[in-house]
């Protein structure tokens, strides 16, 4: 793989402080046109699942050869483990805590490996503190793989053991999808786990959601300001959004409610 | 126009999720070493007013050749246009949908150009989602621009229409000027859309908001503080300051709120 | 000081509106290839003590011949001085306010410059805004220092006065050390000015907190989730937080809270 000096990074870190910065400090000392790019900083503290969710959505729309940083670890400092996962084009690094399962199980190929800390040592990744391993080992590991120094099996071991994750894919029978609200965007989207490709087997296509019916339309100007609708959005994912408002203000739901696809009545 | 590689990024996507990052990641997958500057993304959700009237009074401080994007963008994947907006030292790049009236209106010589989409496909910019066209359309086609290997003739018509601007300009009669407050800063500062020139044809100038009259001050360490001042602010409009204090909380006022200028009386 | 081309911003503009984003487009202008990162926005307006802290904490982390911009500056446009503060590897730049004290105090040989106006002109730094000194200022003067181009004493004048600091250092007596929450993260980990060093006089320190006592642990997961501890945090200092909850919540405890050690009972 290329190096592409690319490195992103998604948290649970919030935009206060000095946290995600001084990781980009790290990164820069090491590999000074390190190219380093927030994917996302407001993932639910200690909720990995969302992270999960948007990189395995995310990560191709970055250069081959980026690595993606995954740092929502509310096991820092115990024993977990940290994983890195690679694929034909890009690498990963996460704790082993679920965060990276959606992914290593949606792309072919994608390889596993357990970060073996001694071998870090070897690269001047050591003492690390015990609450901040994204900045004492993520973000100089990142910015040795993301430099083409190193390859995941010189610091890892290869693994067909990883921690499960964190959300059922959704489950498909008697004509039904059911799945569930993962994230809520700044527009009040309400975007779920299910994939377009998953309502290709109806003919007419509804989503239900608290209590409510959608119709599929293609895009938010299609219906008039303030009604609802249902889309596959463009990272390919059911979506209940309200045109040039907020579905999840207005519907009362949030993250992890129940939703359904289910055949509807042609009118 | 020398290629500088910068791009800035004003949109409504808040500060969640991946919305901003993949379109950072089209951009370096096209042109590794861009510059990409987040300029605002707390524009409120569909109202492009404030990102036109941020990018009118902002866009000098960057490089010439800087690229600057817009996306708000309420009718994506309905048809509307978008343009491009060619001054002599930079790009834009918006919906049509009168975000940037107030920038094209006020720079001489700015030339406007609609793309179009069937040139758009020789530069493999093609196939777009209907709702996310910052990155399907907007981040590819700044790469390009940025890169100096395309110009906008190179895919857009020359057009003299385009979409008016949301807010009227200041209103000049009987010895008052009339205008809006367009944004709120962080500080609580009430910014308006009344530009300081328009000033200098009184001899004591005082502001009118919600019911009461503020004296100009040249900053805000002039008054003491919790004290409230006018003052003509670091990008030449109108602004309304509570020293050390919020003076949108004082007053309970925000955007869109009616703002004159008017004679004082000489104490 | 080798020039390293990164500059850090450290402001209390919020994340709202182009004000940090105008920074960077200048810092380009001069300096096409600066790596600008966003150390912290989220600086309690007007409060430079909580900016002070973290640079003191953060600014280690980047490469040498880092350039640390902090604007916290309710003076911005009245007779305040801006200072240079020159450590071996790194160079600050704020407003003289007291903000750079702890710092300054903090590293052996650190050399302190005020700025002399009337030089920058000569680098085309000049007419400043009265109220965005660090556009017109900071940026430029920090572009400037980053590329190598300038030292401190081309600009400067040497100092040993400069204002003090916000925060009392440690009250450290009578086997107590009283100190003071400084700053509370986006887990609501409460964390305070109390360096880890000063508890190594103690057999057993214990925290005391809004009434309440806490063990020292070494990181969240040692305890269950929902149960707070103490502990030495990433940074070198005392923090009390509450395993996958929020301290600050639970505690009803925040900014400015007094925090104290003493010898806990041995159980």
């Amino acid at each position: 793989m290329a190096a592409s000096r690319v490195i992103t990074l998604t948290t649970d870190f919030g935009h206060k402080g000095p946290f995600s910065a001084v990781m980009k400090g790290v990164i820069l000392s090491r590999l000074p046109d390190a190219r380093v790019v927030d994917l996302a900083h407001d993932i639910p503290a200690h909720w990995p699942a969302e992270a999960g969710f948007w990189l395995q959505r995310a990560h191709k729309y970055f250069p081959r050869g980026t690595v993606h940083i995954a740092v929502v670890d509310p096991g820092v400092g115990t024993d977990r483990d940290i994983i890195i996962v690679a694929t034909t084009d890009y690498l990963f690094l996460a704790p082993d805590n679920g965060l990276l399962a959606p992914l290593i199980e949606s792309v072919e190929g994608a390889k596993v490996f357990t970060v073996d800390m001694a071998r870090l040592a070897t690269l001047g990744i050591h003492n690390p503190s015990a609450t901040f391993h994204g900045r004492d080992i993520f973000a100089p590991l990142a910015a040795e793989l993301a430099s083409g120094r190193i390859t995941p099996a010189d610091v890892g071991v290869p693994t067909s053991q990883w921690t499960p994750g964190w959300l059922d894919a959704p489950d498909v029978r008697d004509g039904h999808v059911a799945g569930v609200i993962v994230t809520v965007d700044a527009f009040g989207n309400l975007i779920s786990n299910i994939d377009g490709a998953l309502l290709q087997a109806f003919r007419h296509p509804v989503a239900h959601l608290a209590g409510h019916v959608f119709e599929l339309h293609t895009t938010y100007g299609r219906v008039e300001p303030g009604q609802y609708l249902a889309l596959i959005n463009s990272f390919g994912v059911l979506e209940i959004a309200r045109a040039e408002g907020s579905a999840a203000e207005g519907l009362g739901s949030e993250r992890g409610a129940p939703i359904t696809v289910a055949e509807g009545l042609q009118t």
